[in-house]
């Protein structure tokens, strides 16, 4: 979107640790953005085992999964939930008013299930809905069903649980929401909180409260559901970044927007595309949750996955969302994200369609102070050294993205947002958790 | 899209080689459709060879993809052309009123060039422009060069031209186009004659008359220009077969509509895109015009544009263009080309965003009539055979397609279209190289 914005700068303002972690729901989990493998996007409601039984919804699917992510390079790298979506319950609950699985799609339960990741290391999320039904059509969660449902869950030693939100009212869900948080937490065991309720009432306040969020829920999705396309990944990050001033001071240890789910290693997404994905996702500081198929998944997209030095990025323990700092005429945005030890990431990304743009800009231009800096292209692993005034070149592919990590090439005695040292990188009021504002 | 067409069917109509082979400029070039490569999309009008040596439009870059088409096994497939779009010239013609190429970027002259072709069994290509200026502000052809600039075209040894339409009115272009036919002709050279005279006109009738394209031209641009983008492919997809009763007619030995270049092997398109450009592309009977980076363009892409089968698809000598037959609600249309040898090809294609598609029918429901049939999967070389009745089921992937070369398990002595016999395919007017109407 060829607008072109100038930067006005903001006064830099000093930070306290105490900012950044007074919020997050007090189960202590997800201090960094949790990473694994969520079945929805790339396996839906397919209960069709009979014609279809390595993509149907059942047990099976989930082992295979687990399988690969221990034996595949990926556990070790933070991918350690399994997490189940809609379309796994039984259509009716038991005798005792519990859900249950569907017996012919997970003959060994889901308590077997979890403890086949437990013994790899692995963690398992399962689905709920409030609402009387879930989106699929498989029994809901009522609010008179949210503590035995928080309790069948916790008894079968699951490890997150996604509270979707089809089939309830506002008011309803304004009661649910917090209610299973409690009711989770009343349980005694560490289950991680995906709320589904912002993206039920448009994602923005004054409907959406998210100092209340960043206390009853570990991540919500804000805004739709991905699917496997380009123009839904655009989409997202669009309003994402659109809205950065007010979805930005929400996350943090504990507490994370969620844009949803990778796509990468799908059908929909080129390579440049897929490395666009997971650079503007460690951006955001977004949960890292893989839907597809990692039985066949291509090199180019296992390598985009795995890359260490993104993942570390979008795991940083300050966990501060970063923002888009310009929008340049000729469709080049960059996106900053602050990182501790006095370093950041800074994400060049391109929306054209027709060949790679050498962008020119320097450092002091993106509003680094004074200095030198070193630089590692992260899906390159190209390392330089820039002082802020060098005017230098990065070649962006169409849809694509350079994606750089920035540190100082010294190390500072003292982190700046906690000792007051002067930030290096873009103006960044860490007190606020605000940023300079991006005028046309 | 979702709508759902039912097909009925229409009466079996027999056809004679006259009807097929009246039209067509007489120069008897391209019989069947070009193939080759061209700058155009790739590469646009960057003449920055300072800081951009590599990729800009000068003769080491034709260069350089003649090389690649020469020693990695293209031009052995068909890829013959090399082919020069806007920006190669000088701003000035020479003191004899004649178009020069610029100096610095093409030092060696368009005849040398040309004869770099020649020698590698290779053609030139080169473009200009029925107005004041090219597209991109360089000296066009006005009326009165038309006959200098085509007699420069043939001293140089050039094998084809591209005639642009930018800076030029509707009267103008109805002189310019048919001159510059009568010029080429008249050079008593062999040049292929691509037309962007419909694209100008919006491509239909009755602005645009496509029998006279057809005595004319050689191939023509009837829509917009392509980027490298899934949804441009789309955007083309879309105009080329919601007007497909008006384009296929158009099509035929030595004429040949051009929905655009080839992007595969760029940045915009995933694997599962690439192989549905390349098989729609065949299926119209398009001209293939790659434009991307030969030198650097991966495996998977590669073996896509190199796909034998679909080339001979593509390269059927009956060069009659294909038509979808079939769109259903869930999002899966399919296509169908009639070929010689009593073959056809079938491509099942699904716009879906979510999951494989589990697409269920038979040849009987495709309109082909009572028999057995010989298939192969062109990218997965899978071969069986159907009888018409028998119920099957195709998987194919979001955005992606499954392409069949469909084959009769006996020879017939005769061809269908040309003595008479049965076609074996969906009922279809040779006479009137018309189709069956697919009503909603």
């Amino acid at each position: 979107l060829p607008l072109h914005y100038r930067m006005h700068f903001a006064v830099l303002v000093f930070a306290s640790v105490a900012t950044m972690t007074t919020f997050g729901l007090d189960n202590g989990l997800m201090r960094t953005p949790p990473m694994g493998w969520l079945a929805w996007e790339r396996y839906r409601c397919d209960i069709d085992c009979k014609n279809d039984p390595k993509n149907c919804i059942s047990e099976n699917l989930f082992i295979d999964m687990a399988d690969r992510l221990f034996e595949d390079g990926w556990k070790e790298l933070g991918y350690v939930y399994v997490n189940i979506d809609d379309c796994w319950s039984s259509m009716e609950r038991d005798k005792d008013g519990r859900l249950q699985p569907d017996p012919n799609r997970f003959p060994g339960g889901i308590q077997r299930l979890a403890r086949y990741m437990h013994d790899r290391g692995l963690k398992l999320g399962i689905y709920g809905d409030m609402g009387t039904h879930t989106c699929g059509g498989y029994p809901g969660t009522t609010l008179d069903k949210i503590e035995i449902d928080a309790q069948t869950f916790a008894d079968w030693e699951v490890d997150m649980f996604k509270f979707d939100g089809c089939y309830s009212n506002a008011v309803e869900q304004e009661l649910g929401y917090p209610l299973m948080s409690k009711a989770l937490n009343a349980t005694g065991r560490p289950i991680g909180y995906s709320c589904s309720w912002p993206a039920y009432q448009g994602g923005l306040p004054p409907k959406v409260n998210y100092t209340q969020l960043g206390q009853i829920c570990n991540l919500w999705r804000n805004y739709g559901d991905i699917q496997d396309s380009w123009n839904s990944v655009l989409s997202i990050v669009d309003w994402f970044f659109e809205n950065q001033d007010v979805l930005a001071t929400a996350a943090g240890p504990g507490r994370w927007n969620d844009p949803d789910m990778l796509v990468i290693g799908d059908f929909g997404l080129s390579m440049e595309q897929s490395r666009s994905q997971m650079a503007l996702w460690a951006i955001m500081a977004a949960p890292l949750f893989m839907s597809n198929d990692l039985r066949t998944i291509s090199s180019g997209a296992q390598s985009i996955l795995q890359n260490k030095m993104i993942i570390s990025i979008n795991q940083d323990p300050l966990g501060i969302q970063g923002r888009r700092i310009l929008k340049e005429k000729v469709g080049i945005e960059v996106f900053w994200r602050p990182l501790s030890n006095n370093a950041s990431a800074l994400v060049f990304f391109s929306r054209r369609t027709d060949m790679p743009y050498r962008y020119k800009t320097s450092l002091s231009k993106l509003n680094y102070t004074t200095g030198s800096y070193k630089f590692t292209d992260v899906y390159t692993g190209k390392t330089d050294v820039l002082k802020d005034s060098t005017e230098f070149v990065v070649s962006v592919n169409p849809t694509g993205v350079v994606m750089w990590y920035v540190s100082a090439p010294g190390k500072l005695k003292y982190h700046p947002f906690i000792r007051g040292g002067k930030l290096h990188g873009p103006a960044y009021d860490a007190e606020e958790n605000t940023f300079p504002q991006v005028f046309l």
